[in-house]
Formats: C-alpha cells, sequence, structure tokens
C-alpha cells in the first residue's frame, strides 16, 4: 500500500557499497570532463587567484589532493610548479594519465608524480610513493572536500582528513580549500548551474535535494543534467548525482582552524574575491597558512 | 575519498525493491503492535470521535482501509458495525486473523470480514471478495495514508487511491483520514512521541528526516526507537524506520476536496477537537461526507 | 567485457538477506497453491499411505512442521487428527488462516491451531502457544526440508533441525520427512515435472540447475514455469525459483539416524511404496520411530 | 526455515550490476598482479612460444585484446613488437598506464598504444583511437576469454567477440587464445593453483564451483585464496572469485572455425606443446590463421 523509496547518494549504476567512488561507472567521469571544459577554459579569476597566491608565497611543491582528470594540475604543471596529483577514484586517474603520457615530450611534465592516493590515510599514502615528501601547497578545490560525507554524524572523519592535509604542509605552507555556499543552498533550495571555475558550454538543469536530520542538514544531493547533445559523442542527455556534506561557512571555518591547532592564519575568500565585496556568492574559498613553528 | 550513504525509506533488513511492504519483516510488525498497545488502551477521545461520529450519521457497513493488526476494527466489530479490514500487508494482517480466530464464539465477530486489499486497486479488490459491496464509512486513520510516498513527483498515486476511498462510498457515506501535523514536523524537525490513538507506555524517541527537493518536502523518515525492554519478550531496543509523505494541510485539503470533485462536506479537526481549538496539534482529521447524487 | 551473473537462490523481487522467507512475496504462495492444487486432488497413494500408518501406529496428536498454505493438515484434520500447524512463511500462513475461518462451524477444526515457527527453534517455539506439548507424529514432507540450505557448509544447521523433530516427538512417536530423489536430479540435471502428492492439472516446466563445489553438489535450483493460463485469474505464464540442498539418499540417511541418536526404526520408501518396488522414484520417504526409553 | 543464499559471480564488494568490471574494486587487480608476478617471471615456455610464432610469421603489429596490467604487452614491446594493448577494465588500465610511464625515456615504449576497449565493439573502438588499424595478430591469452559469460544462453555474445577478432586482423593474421582445460575441472571438480603463464611464489588454493543447468556446465567460479602474507604490503590472506564460461574444446574449436568463416587453419596447442603430447593440460591455446583472402 505504499511505494518504496530509496534515496541513493549517487547515480543509478554505480554502488553504494564496496566501491567507495563517485565516479565509479566511467559516465560521470566522462560527463564531468565535458561539464569542467578543457583547460583553455578555466576562468582568469580562477588562475589568477591560485597562481598569484602560490608566487606570492613562494611555494613550488603543490600537492593537488583531488585531481580528478588532471585539468587543475595541468594548469599548475603549465605555470611550472612541481606538482604531485592524487585521487581516490580509478576513473579520474585514468584520464590524467593519459593526459600526462600526451605531454611526455614536454620537459615540465617529466616530473609530474600521479597516484592514488586517500586523504584519510594521505600522509602514509603520499610517503608510500615520495618518501619524506611535504608540500609548500596543498589544494583541494572544486568543491572536493564536501564529497566526504558525515558518516557517523559527528564529522570525525572530515576532521582527521583536515589533519591530514595540515601534516603533509610544510611550516609557513598553503592549504586552499573550498565549498559551495550551502547556507545559501539551505536556504532557497536551488543549486546555480554556473560554475566559478569552469566556462561550461553546456546548459546544465541541477536540481537539489537537501536531506535534514533532527533539524540539520546532512546531505545534499546534486542531480546534474547537462545537455551536451550537440556533442555527437554524447546522444542523450546526461544525468547524474552527487553528493556533498552541507559545509556551513561558519562551522567549517571552525572546523579547519582546529585541524591546523588554532594557529593558522586563516583567509576567506567569496568566488575569489573578498569576502566582503561578494553579496551571495556561489563558493568560499579557505586559505590556510601553517604556522612557522 | 567520499564515504558513500544511502538513505534508505525502511528500516535495515526490510527490501527496498519488490516487496512493498514496509512491514515485511515481522519484526516492525510486532513492535508496532507493542507500540499502539491493546485495545483497553485505545483513547477515549479516539473512541468517542469515531463511534460518535458513526453512530450521528448511522452508519452501519465499515470500511477499515488499513486495518494493520486489527486494533480500530476490533474497536467497532465490539461497537456492532459490520466491519470489512484490509491491508496490504500479511504481516500485518496474520495478527488481525488469529485475533478474529480467538472471538470466534463471539457472534458479533463471525461477520467480520478480512481481506488484502491495495488502495490503488480498492473498488476491485472489494469486489473480488465481496461482489457489489459498497460502504457507509471508510476510516483510513493513524497516519496511514501518508505511508504512500509519491513516486513520480505529482501525487498521481495518492489522486487515485483518494477517487478509490470516495468510489467504494454510498452517496452520503463518511471518509474518515488523518495524516500528522507536517507542517509543525518540516518547521521543527522534530516529532512527537506520544499519540493521540495509543496509549503507549514504553518510552519512545523518534529521529526524524525531511527530505527537501527542489526546496519542497518530498519525505519524512521516522527512526522510532522504543524501550519496550522491561517487557521480557522484546529484550533489545527496537529501532524501525517508517516512512510519510509529509502532507501539508493546505494542499492535502485540496486534493482531498478534488477527489470527491469539490462537492463532498469537508470538516477538518484537530487532534479530535474543533480546529480552532488546538494550537499546535499533533495530527488533523478530514472527515468528508460524500454527496447524495 | 565480461557479462555480469548472479546465481540468486530466489525468484527475482524477493530479496536475498533479512526476511528469510522463499514464499516473502505472495506470488510463489499464489502459484503454488495453484500447482498443488486443492485437497480433493491429494493423491490416494499420499493419503492412504501417511493415514494408514498414523493409525496403524495409534496417532492422535500430530505436529505439520511445513504446513505452507495448510492443505495437508486439512486433510489430516477432516480425518479425526489433532493438529497442529507450523511454519515459518506469513504469506503461507495466511491461507491457512483464512481456510480455517471458513471451516470455523466444524467442529472439527475448531482445535486446530495454526502458529508461526521456525525449525530452528521449534520446541521452544511450540511451548510458546503450547506449553509442555509433545507429539504422536511430526510430518515435514512435500520436499520441504530441503528447502533449508547449507550455509556453513558442514549441515549444522540441518542436524539441529533433525533434533528438534526428534525432540517434539513422544517416545514411540513417528517423524514423516521426505527429499526428491536427489541423486537422479544430480546425475540427469532434469527434474520430474508431476508431483506425487498433487494431481496438478497445468503444464510445469522445470529447468535445473545443480552447483557443484569442490565435486560435490550443494544447492539445486528449480525453475518452475507453471502455465496455469487459462486460469483467467493469473494471465501470464508464472516463474518462480525454490531453492534446495540436494539431498543424496545414503547421506541424509545417515544424519537421521544421528539425529535419533541411531536408536530410531528407520524405514526407507520410495514414493511411498516399498523401496525394492520403484526403479527409478521421485521421492524418498524416511519414516522415524522414536525410541521408547 | 530456509536459509537464504546467493551465488554470486564474483567477490563481496564487487557491484553485479552497472559496473562491467570483475576487477571493479582495485584490490583483485592488485592481488592479480601479485598472482602473476613480474615480467621475469613469466615462463620460457610461455614466451618462446608466443614470440617465436609472432616472429615466424612475420608479426609486427600486435593487439593485446586483453591487456590487464600491461605484463604481456611489455614482453612484446621490449621485443620489438608495436603493441596496441586493450582492457575493459580501469583499475587493470591504471597499472599499464604506470607502467608505460616508467618506461617514457625507453623509446621502444614510446610508440606503446594503452586504451580502454571492449570485444563487443572491438573495430569501432580500435577506429576511434586508431582510425584504419589492422593487426598482424590479436593475443587473448590467459584465460581471459572466458571471462565473457553466455548471458543469453546461446553464446551469442561471445560469438560476436571472436568475430571481432577476426575482423580486425590483416589477411594471414594470427588470433592467439586459450582457455583452461575446463573439461578436466568439470569431471574432476577441481582447478590446478599453478600456472603455464605465471610462476606464481605463493601457496594458492583455488575452490571451484560448477553451476549446471539443465544438464549442461553454465559457470565456474574459482574462488582464489592466496597467502602472499609474507609480502608486508597484503597482511590479509587474499581471496577474490573470478568467474568463467567453461569452454569446452570441441564446442570452443566449432565457435573459433565459425568466427572465421570456417575458412582459417586452426592450430590447436595444450600447455603450448603439441596436443598429443600433453596428457592432461591445464590450457588449451589456440591460434588461428586468418584466410588470405
Amino acid at each position: 500500500m505504499s511505494a518504496d523509496k530509496v534515496f541513493h547518494s549517487r547515480s543509478q549504476g554505480i554502488p553504494s557499497e564496496g566501491v567507495k567512488d563517485q565516479y565509479a561507472d566511467g559516465k560521470a567521469a566522462r560527463v564531468w570532463k565535458k561539464y569542467i571544459g578543457d583547460s583553455n577554459q578555466r576562468t582568469k579569476n580562477y588562475r589568477d587567484f591560485l597562481t598569484g597566491l602560490l608566487k606570492k608565497h613562494g611555494c613550488v611543491r603543490v600537492l593537488d589532493a583531488a585531481c580528478g582528470t588532471g585539468i587543475d594540475s595541468m594548469m599548475l604543471v603549465d605555470e611550472g610548479f612541481k606538482v604531485v596529483s592524487v585521487d581516490a577514484s580509478d576513473k579520474m586517474l585514468k584520464h590524467a594519465l593519459k593526459a600526462r603520457w600526451e605531454k611526455r615530450k614536454d620537459s615540465r611534465y617529466d616530473e609530474w608524480v600521479i597516484e592514488e592516493a586517500s586523504w584519510q590515510t594521505l600522509p602514509q599514502d603520499v610517503d608510500g610513493f615520495l618518501p619524506g615528501a611535504s608540500f609548500d601547497a596543498v589544494i583541494c578545490l572544486g568543491n572536493s572536500f564536501a564529497h566526504l560525507l558525515d558518516e557517523y554524524e559527528d564529522q570525525r572523519t572530515q576532521k582527521m582528513c583536515l589533519k591530514n592535509f595540515a601534516k603533509v604542509l610544510k611550516p609557513g605552507g598553503l592549504l586552499f580549500i573550498d565549498h559551495r555556499n550551502y547556507d545559501a543552498m539551505i536556504n532557497s533550495g536551488a543549486t546555480p548551474g554556473h560554475s566559478i571555475y569552469y566556462n561550461c558550454k553546456y546548459p546544465v538543469d541541477i536540481k537539489t535535494s537537501v536531506l535534514v536530520v533532527r533539524g540539520k542538514p546532512e546531505l545534499v544531493a546534486l542531480d546534474y543534467c547537462i545537455d551536451a547533445t550537440d556533442d555527437g559523442l554524447i546522444t542523450e542527455k546526461s544525468e547524474f548525482r552527487l553528493c556533498y556534506f552541507p559545509h556551513r561557512l561558519h562551522s567549517f571555518t571552525r572546523m579547519l582552524d582546529d585541524a591546523f591547532d588554532n594557529r593558522a592564519q586563516h583567509s576567506i575568500y567569496a568566488d575569489f574575491q573578498p569576502l566582503e565585496r561578494v553579496d551571495n556568492p556561489a563558493y568560499y574559498i579557505h586559505v590556510m597558512q601553517k604556522a612557522l613553528n
């Protein structure tokens, strides 16, 4: 007499247990690549903001902790940084590995390291392929961190991962980490389809679902519907679901400070601009500078 | 790198597909029986309200469209009504069938009909075991109707079921149907643990989850934790999840009117009392009187 | 590059975990009722064999340990035995409970007990609804016992259940238990579609699958395809899968003797006849007489 | 009353639907790499057999249609062949892509092509990354082809894939394809733990399950238990399940001839030796030479 309904945190066809990879079916990775566009389409705002700060602080060795298909890492390699790129998704890494091979004659790419790693075991994972390595900067951008859900309802995993980011930084090193403006999404029930990172040329419709437990938002599911049918290769509308923990600006700020023992310098930007200058930003970007001692 | 999470609309161990029965594992039925208590524990308010109105309108033949373990139907049989009880759950019906057998020497119970039926096919199902039957009253109480979720996001199934209730009523017949005060639950994120129907003697904690899609509440999941450990038979705390569509008073009222072609007399009660007398009711009870022609 | 395949031990739509009931979807129960026919269609051979032996040994109180829809139990009630019927499947019990209600004016049926029980906890379950009860005979027929699969690959559950059958018998009491001729099925890869118990009037096709692990048959799956489309109610060909542990005559005989501490008298019949008289029987029926002290 | 049992064709944690990749969980790929050892451990028999025949027929361009982690392809690249390696599993390809990167200074590896491809769409897939390409030889070894199960029970997919192998070959080109000696496995219920391809230094226990449907073996499941605990990295015994269609020598031979329109020259080897010289081989290797016109 009652219909059954399961609210899956991922697209159909992607296993919910066992394979811990939201991009495991390959389709999401393929469409995602389409969504974020090629490297020339990275917004100038983003590039200027990131490389500007990295250069200003004299950063050389950068860990891209959520490299995905490698597109951001390549921007950094092109700019001359020594980049180590990790991701937990093989489907994503495959694209990065192939892109690197295409550039094998370009000497800047010769030292680009691409490896599988998990945030939960980041120091050990990095030590496994680069013994003793530490970094001038760690970036975790594009709303990646919010992929990590709150399994135990106390954010213990998220806290551990943030501490791991701090751990692999050199003293004085920078962490760039962002999240969507979930405060606004929770209030409005809607997600802006455009991105501050990419110049997506396809129309995108994003269906926003918020799961509120005991009055507290615990999960946001975004069902992307990308109409890339003019493309020739992708002949149907692409739909996939990505799920996020809805970090609120206030509580994420506090959690981040804690991860650096409240000794880091913490700057917050709205869509790459000073906080006060943007009224209703799409993203908040946090930059942490680890204490020197 | 991201934990997986599935928000199931039912307890673990209950299948999400195939068996369309939220009480399929038997445990829920057993604990539910405990939760709602025995027939002596039906609140006087409830009994007086229901039998009072039925008698006032001269109702004799009553269809209990969500009989569950049969406890409400038995209250009506005891009062002398001719009752037909249906439910879609075998686990529930088993309890009703056994209870009827215990009363086989009581002549009032001799005509009590208990059958499996689905709201979606109610007229046909009833016609299958009682050809040509129609009723002076249909009751669908105890927040039962809200079990029906909104699979197609347009409430088509709910609308069809309400029409089916109207269809099996005689002209002038009454439909009693209720729903929790979901408006308050959505706003507060909490569910009152007590019931207006039952005098539950066990402490109950209800964890309330609301799924909001495109800004619209689409699903409420209640995780009941009933501490009946003093009972001897049930030795652990019992947890089970029941899911509901969060009917808002305004829209449910309109949908109900539509189901009766806007020709029924529609009275709304709050916790069995006139609407204006209760400030923040737990339940809304609708009584529809079908037009005479 | 490789297709995926899962060999489920039950029909699609029946959960493989949580609800331990091969008949949980109701459809199997409904079709099964069709398959085994009404009580008039019980074969004379079966009736004469069973009631003959029961009467010869002066049995009065009989436990039907796998009553299903109740059809065999009713045959015994009609013959004047005091019957207690149990099953683990609610979907099956519902049919038995309704059938009993139809006979409520027949005094022989007044004492027919129908309850849910599991073989694994049979003595306790029986004691729960009939304190102190023991039986002159226990029947577990119709290939029911083979439904119990060998989860731990050492037949521990099967051994425990057989001991439980012995436990609820009075000294000198009889256990009737059967199994298909799995020796022949394993060798031929085929299952005879007719039954020695029922006079099924519908054509039945049975697809036989045998799972052989380390050279030892561990599971037989029978996909029944019953063409009851002339029936009017069932409009499609019915398919369902039932799974069995393939008991070989030799090892089952030994396990059964062990369950009675090797002190029972053990007779084996082939299709209700002396073993030596049937060449390639469909079923083996074991009759155990518990030792008197 | 009956335990549930599902016979999965793959290890726990590997999805049975959606992701068509038996190696999807990464663990299997990792253990498999351990199992097959490094390239120095390829048996001399295998290397001599394969490269001997390739050179004898003047083959240059070779398609490795089941490259896995790339170990066989690298053997061929080292020997100077122009290799195109494909696989359907990203988890496998990741290892191959990384191995290629390690060899980027070795000019022989510069032209090694590694791509994702499916046997069902092999000509189109190859045409996508190498327009117009055809090959002097296609290899599909290591019992890879048997991964393809018989979804429709008529081997239609297997037949199509074999035709696709024939299609991408030049006239006179060679197909190397093998399968385990399933005839012996079906008869004995056991699988030899050693390999003719690899010198595995770890103890391996293989539990063999055969699913026989209507008397015909339809599926073989091998549960590998590899004790690589001396390794330091892998600290537990590794268990994983791989499933195969049990090709019998006679019927596979016929199906292969059909795929080449019965116009190819067909040689069969037993463990890389002439058929008559090996008594109970572990593998059969078929070499097809496509007709010249």
